[in-house]
């Protein structure tokens, strides 16, 4: 008899498949007594070299099918192995205590990860799954235990596993992996986000797939609605094939309209474009059609090193996504870093809650050097397309009149330097404080152009954090504070003559998007592969309906009340 | 000649009298091999007991003279030495490595310590010094060292230290303590807070106060100004010897006041009122004038425990707080703990962002035992006074009407019990998340009162955690932005016909308050000790004129230009 898991859906798309269960390799260690204390630390010496050569080619796989900023997870991994404060202390240990390698990995790994763990701090948590990962690799080899080699399925299955490490993930072979699941997880896990990457269904947090399927069950994974069927009747495959096929349909639908530019039912032109974190992401842009990059993260080029990127590396991908644009709107984000993205080599202090923190504007104000940097490397790759450069994490008018004198000085710097500056670019800000979006009409008399930024928008005005399962419910785009909200931003960016994007979430959402296109919402930035789909949806909008619903939707009472009414007029 | 230190100024008042060094024992830890563990045992666990006796005569003094929520800090030491998880341990190593008490309990304490400061979360540092300053009492009685005994000062001085550990605060001496400066601390940590309480005056986070000055040097604490003085030159003792006569008069002048109603200048009443944590507090608030309880903050009923505080206990601390203030309005809020205020027995999951976490009236809609118990005593203790109860942290219209669903009915379940309730009391709510400003008209048909949590509200609408100094200047007052939140309350109220308090620090800030009149704030809520010097401000400003410049303050841009406005206009 067929039965149903309710999970995560992480990954959209149909699989059916039988099971193929992922086992973590049982890591036995004893204590032992060792009187070779040098030939001891010489084994675990070279059980490090062969992990990382294994965790190089995991990183060029990754690289090639995944993408820099996936790959970017291995460099993290191949640095812990470098990292003398977790290879010391082992080595120490098994000197000092005369006890075998294995004993003293595990037991050190074993003080890092709880110590990391009970931070209870999503980051430091990455941290220590890392530290999991990497040192089980290293244990397996001096155990001569052989690790699960997910790269070596070579028939069309169904992974499930309790949890996929990012280098199980990073060896799924698209081929032959039709779909997998997890017990736990959730959609922003690594696992989750690489499934997407890779367009392999996902569905994760089942809480006990394990313990209920064995090898070879046949398996349906709905990544759509985050369903597992276990042994399902023939009925039920013969309705997700269906499913299947009226997905794949879709996505050819969607994909008729790469080349179109986004018009509503009663002609009205709005802007789709895509949220990037590297250059090599712009070859998805332009495959889903995206008239623009709307959001270039550039995060990622600081992140996974051990010291901040120069202005030349910095100058060459900047300059690499313009160019790939070909003359398309780019805009570039000043590095949002500090609170929970952390980069080590900056030595931060850690905070009692990082969302409230030293981080981004508030950290580059400071820092300058950095800041200047990159300014420099965006203003010189002004030149190569069509730049626009904002702000994150601006709170006050004297913040971005600070970073724009700034960026105007390293300007003037490099035409008095000779240097080919473009001469015109425009530069915005994010909205994403609820200061700036209640004070928008001071801001739209300075800027050339607001990007909401809902994902942070809705934390900061609801006082919720969405990574916190507990409070998550309070998340709630469609609540009438945030519409409220981001509709005094669009009207005072009109009045200034300015336009009004978004880059959160919400703008590739389908409740969403009716009604940010009757707020007049000029720009919607998303995922690249949510393009097409907010594309086939507004060709079939009227903007002028959607208008006529506004005042009626900013006068509701709850987020309830608006999500019924757009479901009414809008959602067929 | 004299030197000029300049630090945070943590009690208001100026002292002037020599210096008197308040030295840190010196405990040094040798380690030594131990045959008799029985007995090296029971020397620990004296030790422990001797410092559990005089941290109970500790908390006594605290008690007397500080009032119960500051005598919770030696309650919650107390429990330090009765935590197993301390004090086993410790056995354990001197039992299994056969070594001295003071060895065992010096290397757990620093394991201790030093875990709960890597967690660089404020709450948690608070607890590695609490186990500092148990474990350094226990330490020196094994050691037989004399810890210092501040209560034992007998002449007129200011007290210099590194810093002051809560045990050290307590026993000062009102009568011979004059003032207290200290290298490290800011306004809100403990020694600090104690100070006001005292009202010592203190100048705080001097960072080479005890570098400098000598046993017996003369100094000058200036805690109006934060400025300590050393070796003052006759003519400096005679200046700030008439500041402090200055300042006494003022005391004096407001003290006049104490028994008036809070009129402006061309006659509108405005209500002041005072924030208390415990019944003692209301002598305060009478002393100084008090016209309600404006906030009544229930959490210490349930902090420095193991366990909930029953009804019964409940009623009876409301009751008190009711029959003392004698029919004046008492706000009662709803419990407002989770996050950084964390009750152990709770077993509360850590969060990465506490600020936006679960807390407030989300636990208390959770957990609803909890809240159920509170809000009958609170209903039994309504027949006693005059009771108004309101929810914190509500972000969502569904939020209020289920707390507010809830209170009724325990009403009705009294009522049937046949338990005296008043007939009528107001339900309302604090204004302190951006999403309930923003919709303040929603909000405003559903409520009696609103009253402005500043504090919070101020952190969320700039996204910055004030207790972190790195993006402390981002908690702005008189950001534009917070003003038009706080007037988009004030005129929602009045529309429906509801009144508008206000209990964050903001309340009795002397900048704020010509603006908070203008915008029409029926209630100002405020530490005791601020009410005097409000009313005699209040005394001095026309209403109408304040109310002139409510279009040209909301339109500025920065805090500055409010500030200099407001400066101009009103500050004489």
């Amino acid at each position: 008899m067929s039965s149903i898991i309710q999970g995560i859906a992480a990954s959209s798309g149909i699989a059916i498949a039988k099971a193929y269960r992922l086992e973590a390799p049982e890591l036995h260690v004893e204590k032992r007594e060792v009187i070779a204390i040098e030939e001891e630390i010489k084994r675990f010496v070279q059980a490090v070299e062969i992990s990382k050569q294994e965790l190089e080619k995991i990183k060029e796989h990754a690289l090639k099918e995944l993408g820099e900023d996936k790959a970017e997870i291995f460099a993290a991994h191949l640095l812990v192995l470098s990292d003398p404060e977790l290879i010391n202390p082992i080595k120490d240990k098994v000197t000092t205590e005369k006890v075998n390698a294995e004993f003293a990995l595990d037991e050190t790994a074993k003080m890092f990860i709880s110590m990391f763990e009970s931070m209870d701090n999503e980051y430091m948590k990455e941290r220590a799954a890392d530290i999991r990962d990497v040192t089980k690799r290293v244990l397996a080899h001096l155990l001569g235990v052989t690790i699960s080699n997910p790269s070596l399925i070579s028939e069309e299955v169904i992974v499930i596993a309790e949890d996929l490490t990012p280098s199980d993930t990073a060896q799924l072979n698209r081929q032959f992996v039709k779909g997998f699941t997890t017990d736990i997880g959730g959609r922003t896990s690594h696992s989750a986000i690489m499934a997407r990457s890779l367009e392999i269904p996902a569905v994760v947090g089942t809480k006990n797939i394990t313990s209920t399927v064995q090898n070879d069950t046949m398996l349906i994974v709905d990544g759509l609605d985050g369903v597992v069927i276990i042994d399902p009747t023939p009925e039920q495959v013969e309705e997700y094939k269906e499913k299947q096929q009226k997905y794949e349909q879709q996505k050819q639908e969607w994909a008729k309209l790469v080349s179109e530019k986004t018009v509503t039912a009663d002609g009205h032109h709005v802007e789709l474009a895509a949220n990037i974190g590297t250059p090599e992401d712009v070859a998805g842009v332009l495959k889903n059609g995206g008239e623009a990059v709307g959001l270039y993260r550039t995060e990622f080029l600081y992140m996974g090193r051990t010291e901040l990127p120069s202005e030349e590396e910095q100058y060459t991908a900047y300059k690499e996504v313009l160019e790939r644009m070909e003359g398309k709107p780019v805009v570039v984000r000043t590095l949002d870093i500090g609170g929970d993205k952390e980069l080590p080599y900056l030595h931060l202090p850690k905070e009692m809650n990082p969302f409230l923190g030293y981080r981004a504007i508030r950290l580059c104000l400071e820092e300058q050097d950095i800041f200047r940097t990159q300014l420099r490397a965006l203003l010189r790759a002004s030149v190569h397309g069509n730049l626009k450069i904002m702000f994150p994490m601006i709170a006050t008018v004297e913040e971005f009149r600070q970073a724009k004198a700034i960026l105007l000085e390293e300007k003037e710097k490099l035409v008095t330097e000779n240097v080919q500056v473009a001469e015109s670019f425009e530069i915005g800000m994010m909205v994403e404080i609820p200061s700036t979006a209640v004070m928008a009409d001071v801001f739209a008399k300075e800027v050339d152009f607001f990007s909401i930024g809902t994902n942070d928008l809705i934390q900061y005005t609801m006082a919720a954090d969405r990574m916190n399962e507990r409070v998550s419910y309070l998340y709630q785009p469609y609540n009438p504070a945030i519409l409220r909200l981001i509709d005094n931003v669009i009207q005072a960016a009109h009045k200034e003559g300015k336009w009004a994007g978004m880059c959160g979430e919400m703008a590739g959402d389908s409740i969403a998007i009716p009604i940010l296109l009757g707020l007049g919402l000029d720009e919607f930035s998303m995922s690249a592969t949510s393009i097409l789909p907010a594309r086939t949806q507004l060709k079939g909008l009227s903007k002028e309906e959607a208008a006529q619903l506004r005042e009626q939707i900013l006068s509701l009472s709850t987020e309830a009340e608006v999500e019924a009414l757009v479901r009414d007029k809008f959602i067929k």
